[in-house]
């Protein structure tokens, strides 16, 4: 059998590929950090501020090339920096875990997954489309409701497009005989909804703090550069070029990137039959109706009832596992919040310790020196374009925020722009470039791997939009911003 | 079919008697709440004090009804905590989370857990009965020693017990024909070795902070009372009250609850055949087996070094992950580390807040004034006998050590007792208490689960055995610390 071993070769060239790749990458890593380490610290950073900074950028690299998962990685650098005496073990390594902002991300995402366990969001969506869904445009302005709609309660914006709105644009393709299979098939229907819905993540994402997990954390990076952010305020900023944006693109995309199939005449008929099969609401929709409602009223009223946002989140948490609506096993199955959990504790952790040690503020003030002499709104102009387009090296947002936001934020109000103007857009901004490439959020990675849509179609439909958004908002939204009076 | 009706009565009554239990539960849960949170503080306590006394006791009295998972009551009690202002969010309520010694017992679940996998802790077990195996008593010896060798890095006595030494157990009594089925059967080595192995599990439990996840927590109150014990100095008073019981009671087990077969020739053979079938150590067996090592170096030396407990597991989670012994998966998928560091950050948080409050101070003092003017000896005596039988009240042995190790110890101190002496004792009778109940602790749960032993044989041998714990660790372990210096 003269096969054989040809056979097995590319296999064997396969495995060694990767075992090569994987040592490159933990050789640049570990590069990266040691150079870093080793740098001496300048004048008013603490001696291990370049010690964490190097940790810090492993991490950080470690992130981008995945050598590992997530929380595993993030796990080996806090262990680095634990055995290094980087991070005190019993002061500062931990900190991060005990930190309020973490743990309304954490409950947001047991909350959210009450949405897919009762079954209310697949109802939700089922709902929108059997009122809107006559047209390929129609459906895609139904999706958008439908993640709009779950937003506000959902910081997993992956479980939102992956959980909920993906399955539902997944079986409105397949009934209107749109597969991955062919060109002509995906470009069919599949291809325009699944981009027009990361698209309208993206921009969902950006108009609650609670809409995307990373956005508490652009929240706390703020409240320590001195600029306080609420719930409200944020929502209220973002309300207007947000529902802009919601607007413009599913129409923008169907211009672009038009679809084969217009008209879908029998979609809202086949989502009237479906509703009708799942029957009325049971109690468990009911319950997490009702407790996704309490949780918006005092998410809402929060700052001025004195009820902080964490703590409705776990009386939200308490609710539904009262009412049996979500047991413990569903929550300690939950692998995603657990991720989250371990990752962004250890890299907050991190980025407050940095921050403490003056690493932070000295490399502001140098990127706010390459920017110095501009008028504010230039240099603001220029940071943010910067901000934006270097998540083309970022495979998370969350990643980017914790790496970058500070930087940024302390840069832009070194050169004079208003704290809240500046914190808000970088944090918006935060958002929309999760869909610039197939890697660069989650729910980008999850809708590029149903394989409808070709990664040179990816860059190109997703420069468009984010000039698109980058329009909108610096427009719309620095205008509305403007007539709030954060300007001043 | 005028079956149907009847058949399904029984069901319905079943189910609304559970439902009325239920009911029951929550309503005493509420009423101990309210009763105690509208208390009026007392002098000395901070106004805020009664309030967090009636939440910790609703959710402690949550813990021992269970009409929820453990760390559903604990989510739900820290819920009502925040939303009634008892702990600040941002603060004081998830203080817990930070502590680096939850950390410590939620790292050693994860190395515990590299035991299963790789198949090491059944290889040990093995080992010691190709050895020891040739009669009942050799085999409880056998399985005593493996539960030894692993409990230093096995703070879930209940993956110790359950996981790995309960299936050898299991193996071992069915080879020679005893099953739970008939009396007889079950007696001839099942529940001997089943009983055995839970009484020695309370005593390895006993001789390291890190053998049981409670530990660590008196560890930590010890430490808030003024009392430092490092990992070395808890295993030097334990070694030889430990290792006195480890022989003892195995055999004392064979005494007072004989097994009907106390020869089995054939045992070490079969273990040896068992070895040979799994062959050599592979490569996870040896990288565990390094780690382990490590570990135990690192926690040995630990204090003389300046490596901090929690660090070096860090440290050991960081090899397992990337010798990918141990994948984030396994991790994420490990319930028992989760719903453990959610139960313990809880309530370590309050009853650390508690403490802060003044509470534990009041009760402290009001205990030591009903056993003062005792010499302290005689007052210690007393509060360690209520210390240990009050665990027949509760199903775990870190619900006791979080609910009263505090308030014990302070009475002890302040009735003039030595405090390390006095700390230590009362740790290690954290641990003995195991085994008097089927419900005492969770190895009592999971081998009482098992079918081999009777409730009343249970309470019977668990009362002998705890009687001889107390002699052994009064006298020798009493004795042993006296010579060490630790009674000035």
């Amino acid at each position: 059998m003269p096969s054989t071993p040809s056979s097995t070769a590319p296999e064997t060239n396969a495995r060694t590929h990767v075992r090569l790749t994987m040592a490159w990458k933990i050789a640049a890593i570990l590069a990266l950090t040691l150079i870093i380490y080793f740098i001496p610290a300048p004048e008013g950073v603490d001696p291990r501020g370049m010690h964490m900074a190097g940790i810090f950028a492993g991490t950080i690299l470690g992130l981008i090339l995945q050598p590992l998962p997530t929380a595993a990685v993030a796990l080996i650098g806090l262990a680095a920096a634990m055995i290094t005496g980087t991070m005190d073990t019993k002061t500062e390594a931990l900190q991060g875990f005990g930190n309020s902002t973490i743990w309304l991300i954490v409950a947001a995402f047991f909350i959210a997954d009450g949405f897919l366990l009762t079954g209310l969001g697949r109802r939700i969506a089922l709902l929108f489309v059997s009122l809107l869904g006559k047209s390929s445009l129609g459906l895609s302005y139904g999706m958008a409701l439908t993640d709009l709609v779950l937003s506000p309660a959902t910081p997993s914006n992956t479980a939102r497009a992956g959980g909920v709105v993906y399955p539902i644009v997944k079986s409105l393709a397949t009934v209107n005989d749109s597969h991955p299979s062919s060109d002509e098939s995906r470009k069919r229907l599949g291809a325009y909804l699944s981009l027009s819905g990361v698209q309208v993540n993206t921009i969902t994402s950006a108009m609650f703090v609670t809409a995307m997990a990373g956005n508490p954390l652009a929240v706390g990076f703020a409240a320590d550069a001195g600029v306080e952010i609420s719930w409200g305020t944020w929502a209220l900023a973002a309300i207007v070029p947000g529902l802009v944006s919601l607007i413009v693109m599913p129409w923008f995309m169907s211009k672009i990137y038009r679809p084969g199939l217009t008209k879908t005449p029998d979609a809202p008929a086949h989502a009237r039959a479906e509703l009708k099969e799942i029957g009325p609401m049971n109690r468990g929709e009911w319950t997490m109706l009702a407790t996704f409602v309490l949780l918006l009223i005092l998410w809402v009223l929060g700052s001025s009832i004195g009820v902080d946002a964490t703590a409705a989140a776990f009386v939200g948490v308490a609710i539904l596992l009262v009412s049996k609506v979500l047991t413990w096993k569903d929550m300690a199955a939950n692998g995603g919040a657990w991720s989250t959990l371990i990752f962004f504790s250890v890299l907050v952790g991190m980025a407050t310790h940095l921050n403490t040690l003056g690493v932070i503020g000295w490399i502001g003030d140098e990127v706010a020196g390459l920017v110095g002499g501009m008028p504010w709104i230039a240099a603001f102009a220029v940071l943010s374009f910067v901000y934006f387009y270097v998540h083309y090296l970022f495979a998370s947002n969350t990643a980017q925020i914790v790496a970058m936001y500070s930087v940024f934020l302390g840069a832009a109000i070194a050169t004079g722009a208003p704290p809240l103007f500046a914190a808000l857009a970088l944090g918006f901004i935060g958002n929309l470039i999760g869909g610039l490439s197939h890697y660069a959020s989650g729910p980008a990675g999850v809708i590029y791997g149903s394989g409808y849509v070709t990664t040179p179609e990816w860059f190109r439909v997703g420069f468009f939009a984010s000039v698109v958004n980058i329009l909108i908002w610096s427009l719309v939204g620095g205008g509305w911003m403007y007539v709030l009076g954060m300007w001043g």
